[in-house]
Order: C-alpha cells, then sequence, then structure tokens
C-alpha cells in the first residue's frame, strides 16, 4: 500500500510516496510564494501533485496532507493559518478534484501523532500524546485507539493550557501558556534572562559575547561542559517542561509522550532529566498506584510531516 | 432494557433499576460501616443486590457501578479509594459472580459523563466534558462518541492540572491545581478570606458573626442582595473557573461542558457570568475561528450516581 503525503510548511509544501514501512520515494518540493493568493497556490500544488503521481507506476490509496493553522478535517478545509495567511480555503475537495484521489486533511501535529503511531515510537499503543517543541508546543491526541481533534478539528491545543495564570504573554493572546514557558522561544529568552545575571557564564565565551548568537543549543553546550548557569538554566526548563507534562498526564494518562520539533533533537540531554523529575514527582496524581507514562522523542527529523501526513490515508 | 445502576459514595451504597428514559424503580441503600473490611462490604452489597433483584419480574441486562478513586474498568478493580480505604479490590468480578450478571465499573465522574450522553444535557453530542465541582473538582471525559478514561482508567482528572504551578497546595500533594481554586472548599476558604478584609460586608450578618456557617451560598445569596464583597467574592471565583475552563477548551474542544456537584446547583448564576467571561475570551483559542463551547448544568441532582453507573451497561 503506498499512499502520498504532503507536508505543508511555512515556506515550502513537502510532498513524498510512503510505503507501508515509512519509507518515503519520488519526493518533490514546491517553494510557497507569499504574494500569490491561497487558490493559486493550490492551484500550483495540484499541477505539481499531478506530475508527481505521472511518475509512479503504482496505485495510490490516496493523498494525505498535514497543515498547521485551525484545520476542519471533516469538511477538510482550513479554516484559518495565520502563518499563510489563508482563510477558508476547502484544501481537499481542491485537491481531490485536481487529482482523482480521496485526500485527507489534519493539522500538522495531530497528523503526526498519528504518524508516531503508525511509523514511530507509539507503535501499539492505545493512547500517545505527541509534543512539538519548536517555534510553538503543538501538540496531538490519539486517544482509545483513534486521532482525536475535538469539535471541528480545534482541539489538542495543549500548548495554550496553563502553567501560570497572569504570568507571561503567550502569542495567542492568554497569558501564562506552556507555550510561553516552553518553547524555543521561551527557552532562549531564558538562557538569555539567566546570562544577563551570569557575567562569568561559560555561555558568554561560547556565543563570543554577542547575545544575538544565543540558541537553544547554547545552554546544553555549555550544562556539558559543566557551566553552573547553564545548568540553571535547563533545571528551570526541565521544572516548568516537567509541571506541563505532569498535566498532560493528569488529564490523560497516556500510555506514552512523546515529543518532537526542534528542542526534542537534544534527545537524552531533554529526556533524562525530564524523566527525573516526572520520578520524583511519581508521574503525577495517583502516586505509585497509576501507571508510568514513557517518555520517547520522535524519530523521524525532517521527514516528520510527510510521514504524519501520509498515515492519514492509511 | 433495564440495568441496574450502583453508586458508591463515602458514606452508603445506592442503587435503583434504570429504565431507558432513565426512570429509577425499586432503589435500595447500604449504609458503608467503616468498621467493617472491604471484603465484608461487598459481601453485604452481593446480598442486597440479589434480594433487589429478586424483586424485579424484568430481565436486567447487567449492573453498573460508579465509584470513587482509582478504578481500573477494564479488570473491574478499584485499585485505590482515599476516601474509602479500598485498595486492589476485584469490585466487578466479586458482585457478577454473586448475581451472576455481567458487571461494568468506572470511576464516579466518567460514569456520569456518560449518564449525561444517554439520559441527560449531553444526548447527541459526540465530544462531552463533565465537571463536577463539589468536595473536589472531579472529571469525565467523552470524546470521540466514546467514554475516555486513560491507561488502566487513570486519566481524566483535570481537578489536578495546573491554574498556577507553585500556588495553593492541593489535596493531591501538588501546588497550583485547578481544584486548589475551584473546589467547593477553595470557593468556602475565598469568602471567608474576602469576609476578613470587609468587616462591613452583608455575608458577616447572614452567618451570624459566626464565620463557621459559612457555606457555598453566603457570598451567592449576598451577592444577589447587592453586597460588593459578595460580589468581589464571585467575580474572582468565575475568574479562576473561566481559567480552568478555558484550559478545557483548549485541549479538548468539546461541543458541551456539563457541570455537576454541590456549586452546580447555583445554575445561573453560577453559569451566566461564566459564559460572560468565556465570551470576553472568545472561547479560547483560535477566537472568532473556533466553534464556541455550550455549558451546561446537571439536572440529574442526588439520581446523578445512580443514573452515571446504569449508564455503563446500556
Amino acid at each position: 500500500m503506498i499512499t502520498l503525503g504532503i507536508d505543508i510548511g511555512g515556506t515550502s509544501i513537502k510532498g513524498g510516496f510512503v510505503d507501508e514501512k515509512g519509507g518515503i520515494s519520488n519526493r518533490f518540493v514546491l517553494p510557497i510564494d507569499h504574494h500569490k493568493s491561497q487558490e493559486e497556490i493550490i492551484g500550483e500544488l495540484v499541477s505539481v501533485t499531478k506530475e508527481a503521481l505521472r511518475k509512479v507506476a503504482l496505485p495510490i490509496k490516496g493523498i494525505g496532507v498535514g497543515c498547521p493553522g485551525s484545520i476542519d478535517s471533516l469538511r477538510g478545509s482550513c479554516d484559518y493559518s495565520n502563518n499563510l495567511g489563508w482563510e477558508n480555503l476547502p484544501l481537499a475537495s481542491l485537491l481531490s478534484k485536481g487529482t482523482g484521489l480521496p485526500v485527507k486533511i489534519a493539522n500538522d501535529a495531530n497528523a503526526a501523532a498519528l504518524g508516531e503511531v503508525i511509523f514511530g515510537v507509539g507503535k501499539g499503543y492505545q493512547n500517545l500524546v505527541f509534543l512539538t517543541i519548536g517555534t510553538g508546543i503543538g501538540s496531538g491526541l490519539y486517544l482509545n485507539g483513534h486521532l482525536y481533534e475535538g469539535n471541528e478539528g480545534k482541539g489538542a491545543e495543549l500548548g495554550h493550557t496553563l502553567l501560570r495564570e497572569g504570568g507571561a504573554r503567550c502569542t495567542c493572546g492568554r497569558k501564562g501558556c506552556f507555550e510561553a514557558y516552553c518553547s524555543v522561544g521561551a527557552f532562549v529568552a531564558l538562557t538569555k534572562r539567566t546570562m544577563r545575571s551570569n557575567p562569568d557564564s561559560l555561555m558568554w565565551k561560547s556565543i563570543s559575547g554577542d547575545l544575538e548568537k544565543v540558541t537553544s543549543h547554547t545552554a546544553f553546550d555549555c550544562a556539558k561542559r559543566g557551566d553552573q548557569a547553564a545548568q540553571k538554566v535547563l533545571d528551570k526548563y526541565i521544572y516548568f517542561l516537567g509541571e506541563g507534562i505532569l498535566n498532560i498526564i493528569n488529564a490523560f494518562r497516556p500510555e506514552i509522550i512523546v515529543l518532537g520539533g526542534g528542542l526534542s533533537g537534544q534527545k537524552e540531554a531533554l529526556t533524562i532529566p525530564l524523566v527525573a523529575y516526572l520520578e520524583k514527582n511519581e508521574y503525577g496524581f495517583g502516586g505509585k498506584h497509576s501507571p508510568v507514562v514513557r517518555i520517547a522523542t520522535s524519530e523521524f527529523g525532517n521527514d516528520a510531516g510527510i510521514l504524519g501526513a501520509a498515515s492519514l490515508v492509511f
């Protein structure tokens, strides 16, 4: 069985044919020209997709599309995407009409959750939460053996539940969201704040004294070299991330939480202290009477989007 | 179709036969003697249930049991109940063996969520969150048209997600939980704090100057009579409850949230300002692009437990 996965990003649309083992072939990329209308861009996508379909000889079961923003997966529309400037776009029907194939679309993080269950570390689990730690905190829910998207596909916004009411301003307008404390941007801001109050930190040397060069690697790298201020950054961040994950555990008690996105690339440097924090807190409500929750990082890397999208029609 | 619903509470076990319209007949009550062992109490429950079954002439499809605490609904066991002092009790198999009928058990709040879908204001909805505002904040989730209980039935503890990390101490041991700000106990404590800093408040008169007499009605009653301090209590509480419900909306985007438990008896006095708060915040993430969430109060009153339990085998 082969499906076509299409991953819509902020600057380009990536596609690839995915087999039952998660192998990807015949990839294509369509750069997004933001001067064009949403209809023009989808027109281009239809052309590129038809061309790709002509090139593969095998029968294709369907097309899955992962799209950022507010997606109504039942109606197959992108209701609103802040990054792309799209609104009320009937993406599935346009692409289906253009290609003659069944098309399913979903929010990219929801698709990624399903991708983990079908191809990734989530295989065989009935209840999985996927968290992507990048520019924002995205999330996808796989519950009772099915994707859970909420009414009109507008649920699963775990990045916009609170850590601290009235706290740090979030991009969504609310104050104190999980995302406002745990996104990559929040991590970098925490690193900079800690550096300012620790002028002797190794972190200053590592960025040649230029705060603009601070990235999400700065504190991780310097903590490994024994820098105490960098370790403070990690400790504080693990506290926030741990509290956010305890919320997820208490609300869902999934068997597994999979971390994706930029920060998950730190692998054990992130998960070992995180798991230690969760163990110290007995994995949340119920303590010893409740089952342990496995914490894993996604292995998909840059292919997460295509594999997640392809999963929608598997 | 008739089933038997059994509602295990802190001081007594209530039962009743429930028909497809939610009518309850042939009720029985078994007081819980806390000096007896869990096995002795279940032995008594089996006797009382058998006697009740002999009295009804109709065929009974099965028995549903709602039980407080940490319930493994798949294994049919009460793994732990703090209030009852029960641990590792194979409730379903004991009751099934004793009566010869199929038995399903669930956490009482999870059963109540299902009860609302089958008999109550939740009829016809696919995604519903039930919140009981009483001694604690209990919750039940009905998602994608099915009860969601999490691994080993240990999920759906929305009362133990955060409003404020590091905040008020919760009974669960964590700091800053939704429950620590929004349970009836938290509401009464907020009322008392506000009274202490408002010695001229009408609330003092209403309780004859005796703080021990403050209940969850005190602030509601005096606010209706125009007392400003009482209104302050309600405003503050609605802020906390509203923020907690915005969390639930962002995480689940259900079609409806049903409020049960003691405080829900305030009906419109609670829901009108709550809905106003949610409207002011555009029903959470996505604002005008996301669907409105209906807020309703349960109509079940004292029968919630029996009806919720009976729903498990409908």
